[in-house]
């Protein structure tokens, strides 16, 4: 089985030597050029993604062109438009490798199968899911009742490689603020 | 069993006699009066609310005293203050009964023991937090990409309920805007 993959499964399900076969086979690897786009706006998720190496942008772009970045996908995480993956349905956000990166891509029938025939498969994911929604509910909870600030100062102490890592305009669109205020919050820290 | 949650449960889940009733007994029926506090800010959730009459509201309260409505909870659906019941931590955000309610409520312990013991009950959550999941997604969306306007068309036309019914103060806390721009927006539709 692939380490990475095998890292963020331990403590999560016990698999035996063959489940852990059948999981590893569900697993398709793929490498991605910087800026490859994986999902088109209108297009179906058709696949969830682990990442091995780099990073995934979950982002969405305006009639005017705009984009905001929805979500990132970093390393030893999986995700992907996730409403149109669950729901079969064209996608309102695209997905894009940001960096060039190292993948495994899980179709959603694969998915299915795991489901079924992977004893302990559907609790993970359950729990996967909370843990999702509820990072998801945090973030709806700063754009009620945080100001630019705060937002900034969390994501510095929750996910300071975002910070680090990514280019100022996705960490200003993330937060949904200007370039010009993520500068000015940034000479201040 | 109640017929409000065998409504509910009917279509998601196949459960015999007798996990009906052993369903039925774990889901406790409480009335609440309007505006009752059933979590407090700092609280631990320790129940899951299934409404059978009435609206139970989720909403943060900052340390200025204002108020701003996370969540709402109708008739013949589920909630509570999710991150802190599901990883038993004191709550950021309050649970109010805005009507007077009719609820079922159950606890994280009989919750436990509904996943471990009713056969499917692990499918159905799984499935309903993936929903539930997409949800918060989309209202991340509404955040990220649209404006007041846009926000208040979209909640008319998935959730008329939430405008009709509900005082103005939280309608328009539940948008993120103030409540002279919903009466502008109010008297354009």
């Amino acid at each position: 089985m692939h380490a990475s993959l095998k890292q963020y499964l331990d403590g999560k399900i016990m698999l035996s030597p063959a489940d852990e076969e059948y999981v590893d086979c569900k697993f398709k690897p793929r490498s991605t050029k910087r800026n490859e786009i994986l999902v088109e706006k209108g297009d179906t998720a058709r696949h969830i993604y682990f990442v091995v190496k780099g990073c995934l942008r979950v982002f969405l772009i305006s009639d005017a062109g705009n984009e905001s970045t929805r979500f990132l996908i970093f390393e030893g995480r999986m995700g992907t438009a996730f409403p149109s993956f669950i729901n079969q349905r064209a996608s309102v956000a695209a997905v894009q490798s940001i960096e060039a990166s190292e993948i495994l891509m899980l179709s959603h029938s694969d998915r299915e199968l795991l489901l079924k025939n992977i004893l302990g498969w559907e609790r993970m994911e359950r729990v996967g899911i909370e843990q999702d929604y509820i990072a998801s509910i945090e973030r709806i909870e700063s754009f009620l009742s945080m100001d630019a600030k705060d937002r900034y100062a969390i994501l510095l102490r929750k996910s300071p490689e975002i910070v680090k890592r990514l280019p100022a305009k996705i960490v200003a669109d993330y937060l949904g603020i200007s370039q010009e205020t993520l500068s000015r919050l940034k000479a201040k820290n």
